[in-house]
């Protein structure tokens, strides 16, 4: 039976990876958020898309320094992902917070975080304003993934790569 | 072990739902692909991306017209979906080619495609050009699922949606 869906319709769209979105701030302030909505949008050249919030500091940051940083945790950092997800950088230190341990980048200014089964390292190209987010648009600058999570190229079930469906459900893929 | 990803860099931000994409040509030729780059972007109001290749056949048609429907499909469809991903509606009718039958959309002029779990239909607001693709922002109509696919407005894991993880490789949520 088709029901019309009026109210949380991007949950239609879940699930969707849930990541570590890196940012810094001009004075070198590393920020870190939650953050599932992305998409690849070109292979060749590399470029991603990420959805932020217009109102969240790492909006600010990634608009000040333009340089972002997708962590892809596996279910060992899970609790860490909730934590980021609920409050500010504005005000509190989320690394500290969350018991996250930084990973030093190799082309972008905004840090990375330990332990996660992959990163990709961008730096803004376009910003598009879409109701309440901005989509940043990132051109790859590197890509790293933890080798024995991978399966030739692609991610294993092993890895245990958080999905989020919506609200508070995270699920998994096998 | 940490590696250096150097091609299809996109399959770490993989697996992501595989859609049907449903548009139509201004003398009314309805067309369809597979596609599984989108997300959303706005939750209030309601507008998502989607990523179309420049050079395929649909992206003439959703810059054309203006309208695109994306047609969630559950694993019954995942033969058709397969179908639709690996040729162009320039040359061939792939709803014959695949076997989809029609559902009427209620907003927009594209069809959908009977038989799957969720329905978003949507009017094109942006077009913003990516690398090899233009990334299609669309402000939602309307929206539509399945009843006995949700639980509390999520999908369950019944509806058995298809997750591209890259190449021949479709996965599943638990």
């Amino acid at each position: 039976m088709l029901k019309e869906i009026k109210s949380d319709i991007y949950h239609l769209m879940h699930p969707k990876m849930a990541f570590f979105l890196t940012s810094i701030s001009k004075d070198g302030k590393p920020n870190v958020m939650t953050c599932a909505w992305a998409t690849p949008v070109s292979e060749e050249p590399p470029i991603v898309i990420v959805c932020v919030s217009k109102e969240a500091h790492t909006a600010r940051l990634i608009k000040e320094t333009k340089e972002f940083g997708i962590n892809i945790p596996t279910k060992e950092l899970l609790k860490a992902l909730w934590i980021c997800g609920r409050s500010s950088g504005r005000d509190t230190d989320k690394f500290k917070m969350a018991g996250l341990k930084i990973l030093p980048s190799r082309k972008i200014k905004p840090p990375l975080i330990e332990g996660c089964a992959g990163y990709i390292e961008c730096r803004v190209k376009k910003i598009v304003e879409a109701g309440e987010c901005y989509a940043f648009f990132g051109d790859v600058l590197t890509a790293l993934a933890r080798e024995e999570y991978l399966n030739r190229g692609l991610w294993s079930e092993r890895a245990g790569i958080p999905l989020h469906l919506g609200g508070s459900r995270i699920v998994y893929f096998r």
